[in-house]
């Protein structure tokens, strides 16, 4: 069967291989994936949470006619180990991001592994304009329609939705009084954070999960994502690194003979329906990339499935083989691309132009087109990418082309900071976690040292994205142990003492 | 000459008299007023300030077409006693309420006094839809014809103006790590409080004086209001209070009577043109509750000229006059509306129909009937007005009848929190003074204990409305003296405590 329906389409990031390739690959932010087959004791197939709707406001901050419209909001709620209103029980929140919130619950594991010994109520919130929680009459084509419909999307309305949902759900659950703390990785991490950092008074503490809340302006260097993708694969072996830096240019050469398009088709098993080098070349790096972001200690399913450690099993798949001609390194590429793309061995051609979006992520490239301007996509000259600078008008126009709207690139870090940010939260703010793993590419743009006391870093050398918050495993290293114990203890704290000063 | 145009408008909340007529009167936040022959050393007939323009975005929250029309917002600047950027000397702003900039500067004396002490840059920029900050070309009948355009008045696209205008600013005087400080008075004092909690990454402290940010929902009681206005004229004589309480039902039932309005109108010396029971009633309250809200220890201007202590003033007029019969009663109350309406005795009658707004101030009935809603209005048994409840369905319904709005109550507390704000801040957020005077009316719906360290109460038992900002004289008493000392000595704090972390 063609396989492709797995390879990530033009979303969060533009990376673009100026020497090789007019193509541009935008990667969209990562979550963690649902896994079917978890070993956990938690199963997820059995009914572990209800769906339900939320009247939800267009527009918080304007009191237009159009302001007022509704919307129905989704979210997923487990009352199952939750302690009641009377005994002002927490309530754990997980502040959705680009995807459908299915997707993102049944792959919080953590949340659902430490509901009962927080006696909590799980509640996951959807992201306005994702899944099911379409604004216009829940009519995609309308809301998605052009700019006057999606210029509602946006993080600040987001955080909003779930300030209003949280306050009137806990009203209507008389449960006023029980503390909120809220969960969320990648993007969803960025809005945990935001959300205690803005709403104090509805969250006491946020668990944010690889949140690369610097990687805005000139905070974090452009070149620190695909950095880090490198040096993932440096790690591994210099060979491995070696073989990937070089395959551009060899693909590009060998695209430019003739029948060296064919060539690669073979190398490649790409179907017949197209093929060109910058096609190629992105759906290399796409599995390069995400393969280093999912860099997990066990076998996990990201958006495709994974073996345990999927950045030292492409590797192997390079250096097993022994180095030689140009089809020699082809054959090591499609060894390593296929531990992305075909770890059931069944795929007997891939498709680079499937379009698929199975967790409804595409939403996005409106969010990358007006405040999420992360400037990724730099190379240095270490690089496994070929060296490149981030193309700021670049993005920009492509931006006009596809919605005839202007990015505001400096409005994520006038609404919500950045730079600084240890002069200015030393003093101010508390209770967030910042986890990051340093395999993950994103954790460049990640707080990585502690800025008081209650505003914590918890740093692990070898940790992938949000890693932290994927379900449990007996074959977890200690080092995952070690950094969700830690997790935990610092929640118990923040409850005992929201307990301890109401009732004082 | 007729005299009224000092007299304040349908505003800020809703007082109904019900025992008395269906009349409503609705106030304004009063702000500091301009004291033309201030005795400070400080003159403000010279060119104390720039005035200049910054282009604005329309709507900070959604990407629509729509929301990228600018608008040219005006601030004023002052130089003169500016340290420098290389010296990062501080930059004081002032964050706008609901009028003209100019009058809220010319009265802002506390921040030019203070400037040479801190070498600060000053800074005042109007709130938007204020002033000349006028969206839609600047054209009021276009930015005021209804909610289309109403709509983008709202305090949360407020603050995003002040953070996004500051931080541009700082941009371009090469003054990035200059400290900001927010100042504000009343409802400016509200978004100064706000802006701090909401954009730490902008100001580094906010001095709020006389916010009553705890004035929403349910938090302060809705007598509060009202109860200080009478304790006020009580704490000068009973005999006063027991006049005041008592004149509303005998102008009712003087109006019944045959001739009785033409009684009314030669007792109150009320022009030809217009009177009736209930315009009496509001034109006598409106002047018993702001010169209660201005019971300033030394000679003010903030509507209508004052002497020093002017509820003193009034008491005496009413307590100075022999007690007897209903007439001799209407003398009394006449001389005491003379303190509020004629200081300088050259009205020959006053007009109860002058509907004039000499500081712009009229926008505040949209903000009234979107998000700032107050429920003051309510008096106990023990108010000087007839006793009543506050009344949300009224004031919803002339937000209908008036803009076709509805309004959203609960909004300033989900986006701003209120409930419990002891315990929500007590580990979260710094460097704000609550300046309270307990003589101001709104001082109920103020913070008036420390919350931290750092989030730090002033209360001046003798206090009125935000007394601390005004220009001081050399009759100020030594309580005011002391708490302006207390304000200089914590602001003088957070910037040593900024320097430091900086340097270290």
């Amino acid at each position: 069967m063609a396989m492709g329906g797995t390879r990530l389409r033009l979303l969060f990031l533009t990376l673009q291989l100026l020497l090789i390739s007019s193509a541009k690959i935008t990667l969209r932010f990562p979550s963690p994936a649902f896994r079917p087959e978890s070993s956990s004791s938690v199963s997820i197939k059995s009914k572990l949470y209800e769906t339900k709707y939320y009247t939800q406001i267009l527009d918080h901050f304007t009191f237009t006619p159009q302001s007022y419209q509704t919307f129905q909001q989704r979210y997923l709620i487990s009352y199952k180990h939750w302690g009641g209103a009377k005994k002002n029980a927490p309530i754990f929140v997980y502040t959705g991001n680009e995807g459908d919130i299915e997707w993102f619950t049944q792959n919080t594991g953590f949340m659902f592994e430490n509901a009962p010994h927080f006696k909590a109520l799980l509640v996951f919130i959807e992201h306005r304009f994702y899944g099911k929680s379409i604004p216009f009459g829940g009519n995609k084509d309308a809301a998605y329609a052009n700019s006057s419909t999606l210029g509602y999307l946006s993080s600040t309305q987001a955080l909003a939705d779930y300030a209003t949902l949280i306050i009137d759900l806990k009203k209507n659950l008389s449960a006023v009084d029980s503390p909120v703390v809220v969960f969320g990785g990648s993007y969803g991490g960025m809005l945990a954070a935001w959300f205690r950092l803005k709403y104090p008074h509805v969250a006491i503490g946020a668990l944010a999960s690889s949140a690369p809340i610097l990687y805005f302006d000139n905070i974090t260097s452009e070149y620190s994502f695909h950095s880090t993708v490198g040096n993932d694969f440096r790690s591994e072996s210099e060979n491995c690194y070696k073989v990937i830096k070089g395959s551009w240019q060899l693909i590009e050469d060998t695209a430019e003979q003739s029948g060296g398009l064919d060539t690669l088709r073979k190398s490649f098993r790409i179907c017949k329906n197209y093929i060109s080098a910058g096609a190629l070349v992105s759906w290399l790096s796409t599995a390069f990339i995400y393969t280093a972001m999912t860099d997990y200690p066990t076998p996990s399913n990201f958006l495709n499935p994974l073996p345990a450690y999927p950045v030292k099993q492409m590797c192997k798949a390079i250096d097993d083989r022994k180095a030689g001609n140009n089809s020699n390194t082809f054959e090591k590429l499609y060894g390593a691309a296929n531990v992305y793309y075909n770890s059931t061995g069944r795929a007997t051609c891939f498709n680079l132009n499937d379009d698929s979006d199975p967790h409804g992520l595409d939403e996005w490239s409106w969010q990358a087109c007006t405040e999420m301007i992360l400037p990724i996509g730099g190379n240095n000259a270490d690089s496994i990418f070929p060296p490149s600078e981030w193309d700021y008008a670049g993005r920009a126009q492509s931006c006009e082309d596809a919605f005839g709207v202007q990015p505001r690139p400096n409005w994520i870090t006038t609404e919500f900071g950045g730079h600084n940010i240890q002069r200015v939260l030393k003093r101010f703010g508390s209770n967030i976690i910042f986890f990051n793993g340093l395999r993950d590419p994103w954790s460049g743009g990640g707080v990585l040292k502690d800025i008081s006391k209650s505003l914590v870093a918890i740093v692990a050398k070898e940790g992938a994205h949000h890693v932290d918050l994927r379900f449990s495993t007996p074959e977890d290293p200690e080092w995952l142990k070690h950094a969700r114990r830690r997790e935990i203890k610092i929640i118990e704290n923040w409850l005992s003492q929201y307990y301890h000063s109401s009732s004082s």
